[in-house]
């Protein structure tokens, strides 16, 4: 089968013009075919902020009511989608801005009122990526925004690690796929305040081992149970990485 | 050739949720191929307001410096078109929102300054429809923003009308093109005050004899010459209708 690299980028660097166009060389480097699924959340906050309306997070998730879903339709959907698309044409990547309401790419249900309502918020229900699948074959770079729909009709906002993971198990019968999340370290380190102690690779055996030690702790035991999750599903390799590392490969294998 | 009817629709009809509704389920009820291009200039107005920065428009033109590029990227290629895309796909139909810089669609060149600096204005150079034609035969609608880009890292605002014109020509040699726009009359009338005195079809010939008469006038004159010139690019017809009346086919058919 044939590589497919999916990135994962969200934070300040697709926010800032000087390290989102670092991050587009990095990316136009890999080889194979490739996905990039980005973020937002920062522009989101400060449009939303210019307009008098409050940002509610809870848990690292965004609250988002109707005028909240309006700003990130507009930033997500247009502002960093279109200028990521046009900075990879610039570097000959053939980039093509999706959510996923364009081609009923992702179908998501509204997440349920329990004890909090996060509002426009979506669940991954399907995943259609035949026209993605084909697109890719003929050398597109799709560049995934973090929106999802109902197909009834409403836009969903969507976390970013959840659509990359999502639509890479889509993908993992037809590429041998990597999933690459950057991180602001190379990768996981067993000493957190040394940055030569990176963990190269990690399987579900020795991540117990490590979390069982305490080394591995805190919010890196759920990004890395989504990680073993996406190899279940048939991803090859899921890499988490420092963005300015993504061309190279290295980082924390988790295989 | 099998048919493929495009339909651009600007103004109120697009921003407003109950109009858009109605148009969207008049455009699912166009039989055969189709696509759609949108504008979204008073959306685009209404938020450079609240943010403080003011919309400066010369003939119709907006000017476009580098804050309110940010402004139509984030209005028309997010807020309007994954709007109008995710309504669509409620509707059965599959669509595809993109801008001039997806799939590199549309390249364009900055409009150089002679008396007048627009800023990030483009003029259309190119349109690159080969994955274009290979998606619309696969069922895709596409849905187009009025957004280009110079294959140089930058968007540029080009209005719709010209998005619109310049696509169907691309398409020509491949479907037998309806080019549709969308028009607040039921066509071109004889007697503007008269909504029942509807010219049914203009060709080269009779649209100068009206001119000549003073029956054709204003700015409906560089409208239909536009018209004509899509038709000697291949065309098969151009109908400037009402937007409810863009299933029915009726309207003032040029030729």
């Amino acid at each position: 089968m044939e590589r497919l690299t999916f990135v994962k980028v969200g934070g300040k660097i697709v926010e800032e013009a000087d390290s989102l166009h670092a991050l587009l060389r990095d990316f136009a480097a890999i080889q194979g075919y490739k996905v990039l699924v980005h973020g937002g959340g920062r522009l989101a906050t400060q449009l939303a902020g210019q307009l008098g309306i409050e940002s509610r997070m809870v848990d690292g998730r965004r609250i988002t009511d109707e005028a909240m879903l309006r700003i990130v339709t507009m930033v997500y959907g247009g502002l960093v989608n279109k200028t990521i698309v046009a900075g990879l044409q610039a570097l000959h990547v053939d980039a093509l801005g999706l959510t996923g309401a364009d081609m009923n790419l992702i179908r998501s249900d509204k997440r349920p009122v329990k004890t909090l309502d996060y509002g426009y918020v979506g669940d991954v229900k399907e995943v259609n990526a035949g026209l993605l699948i084909s697109l890719i074959r003929q050398g597109v770079v799709p560049v995934l925004a973090p929106l999802t729909h109902d197909k009834q009709g409403h836009l969903l906002n969507t976390n970013a690690d959840t659509i990359a993971g999502e639509v890479a198990k889509a993908l993992a019968g037809h590429f041998e796929v990597t999933l690459v999340y950057c991180f602001e370290k190379k990768g996981v380190l067993a000493n957190e305040n040394d940055d030569e102690s990176l963990i190269t690779a990690l399987n579900r055996y020795t991540f117990r081992q490590y979390v069982a030690q305490g080394i591995i702790q805190g919010g890196m035991i759920p990004k890395l149970e989504n990680a073993f999750e996406a190899i279940d599903a048939g991803v090859k390799q899921v890499l988490i990485t420092k963005a300015s590392d993504i061309h190279l490969g290295t980082g924390t294998r988790i295989y």
